[in-house]
């Protein structure tokens, strides 16, 4: 892991909450500095931060601000006072599970908080931050053992350090089998609207020296028939019980192509990631951001004004097109019901 | 056809080609003119105009420009001077087989003329332009017949009026099947990376009033899962003798979900576009453009800097993905080499 450059999305430092501007990058690399959950909640609705387990962790350190300013108000009732902004912040994206994952783990612990609670609640942030990498790491050893050797590998969005605690989870994969010399080349989908394969994915590439190819989504179905990747990579937002999968709206069409063509698919995600209250993907909610995304570009129209858009930001890809789910707990092939049950239960 | 606002791409006017600049549509509506072959082969190679037919006809409209150059310099010996201008035509651009067709009619007439060339040649240039316009309508006709009732259809890139002589290929059977009140809805794809389906069809859409939703490509597996669509109506850049299909890059992608999600797969495309030499897709050129198209977007870098891109324009569809190819002779269900055989020895 030393080998590469990981720049880190969320970051705890003068007691303030620092997050990588992501809406920018690559051209301007920039951090913003938060010090009030409501703040952090807008962050990430309007995309500083995004990827699932690094908008748990952004919100786990939204939970310790949180915690300050309901100390501050009222010492006594700090666990009433702060239910506002534990609501804002479960409101601000509502598919990436492991926002709800932080907010139910740091919640968890305030019972058995005795004084100001803000200590306490930020080693708990900080836990969660560092177990997030530590599971990146895990994951990525883990996947990188399915891979052969000379593979091509296509990934979409971006499921990378800017994504994650640090690492990644499907770059996490990628980086893992690039460093045991498994991997001849990196494919990455540009990820309309926000172009996070464009702009992040091939970013952590470059500086990474690995070498990347974008293409438009478009082009992938082509890209496989070429028969130029063997696996697909890509991350998760949301796992369901019977391991169907949301991701990054594209990551369906992916699965099913593979399919078509025999090129492996895989989707690394932490357990954290795992919402097993969901029985299958079609109780997963898909937000659907704004029109205005299609239309414009930095603030240009790029489309004919007028028509109507339609954003959905996830898909649902259905476990039966999943060849494996690799968690730092392990991997299931072929996910289902009984076999990820068997893997939550597992200490 | 009357009741839609059919814009021109290609217009004969004053002794010059005049040419919409589909670069800039739909925020600035500008005509560039040309007076020289060399000019229009320029602009064919950086897409003032786009689109196989459309191509087609700029190209015969080119030759007549060429004719009068050559003539100018050499009336006894027109037919030599030309050819430096035919092979500069030839090399605008190399998958859309229209280019080809175009100049090919145009030089099958050249040995029947006496004196100045340019009043014969410029009326069979205006004979293939309105040919084409009249073929569009037949195909739109021949196509809407196939659509049923309250049907969503889905088209990729731009196969309109801004694509043809007039009223469009695939366009044209959603016109025709949208004025016989069959569709309820079109989605457009944006079309990565010229995003001619946000900027070009949802525009001719948003004119002719046909309710019309852009979605990024990424999406359009999801847009089938919910059954919002039952036809995908494409044209195309040029169709095998056995029926593969070459077409914008995406377009391949979308015929296997189609399959994959049981929505019908319909082609759109006059005679002019089959090149029954090429025996198979495999035989079709595929045009690659360059990395900045994919790094860039209005001069605005939009990618990593220092990533590699791969920038197919176009992909091929094999022809057992096909539900029908329609075209200005008939229909053609499962094309396969014997039934292209027989349409095209109609007369």
């Amino acid at each position: 892991m030393s080998d590469f450059n990981l720049v880190k999305a969320v970051d705890w430092r003068d007691e303030k909450l620092r997050m990588l501007d992501q809406r920018v990058l690559p051209e301007t690399v920039a951090y913003i500095e938060y010090s009030d959950a409501a703040a952090v909640a807008e962050g990430i609705r309007h995309m500083v931060v995004r990827g699932a387990p690094a908008i748990g962790i952004a919100a786990a350190y939204g939970v310790v601000l949180a915690a300050r300013a309901a100390y501050a108000q009222d010492a006594e009732n700090w666990r009433s006072k702060i239910e506002p902004d534990l609501e804002c912040l479960a409101q601000s994206r509502p598919t990436a599970v492991n926002l709800f994952w932080a907010l139910k783990t740091m919640k968890a612990h305030f019972a058995s908080i005795t004084g100001h609670p803000e200590t306490e609640l930020l080693s708990l942030a900080k836990k969660i931050h560092t177990d997030d990498i530590v599971a990146n790491q895990k994951m990525g050893d883990l996947g990188a053992d399915l891979i052969g050797l000379d593979s091509g590998v296509l990934t979409h969005c971006n499921a990378g350090a800017l994504a994650t605690g640090g690492y990644g989870t499907a770059l996490g994969v990628i980086r893992s089998a690039f460093a045991q010399g498994k991997i001849n080349h990196v494919y990455a989908d540009e990820t309309r609207p926000w172009m996070q394969g464009a702009r992040l994915t091939a970013w952590e590439m470059v500086e990474d020296h690995i070498p990347v190819t974008l293409l438009a989504e478009g082009a992938a179905a082509y890209l496989m028939k070429l028969k130029r990747i063997k696996w697909i990579v890509v991350g998760a937002d949301r796992v369901a019980a019977n391991g169907d999968v949301a991701n990054k709206v594209g990551t369906y069409s992916l699965a099913v192509l593979a399919r078509h063509h025999g090129v492996k698919f895989m989707v690394v995600a932490p357990t954290s990631t795992l919402d097993m209250n969901a029985m299958n993907g079609e109780q997963i909610p898909i937000e659907e951001r704004s029109a205005e995304e299609l239309h414009f570009s930095y603030g240009r129209r790029i489309a004919a004004a007028g028509a109507q858009a339609w954003n959905p930001v996830f898909d649902v890809t259905p476990a039966g097109l999943i060849d494996v789910l690799v968690t730092e707990r392990g991997r299931v092939e072929q996910p289902s019901v009984e076999k990820l049950s068997v893997l939550m239960s597992k200490i």
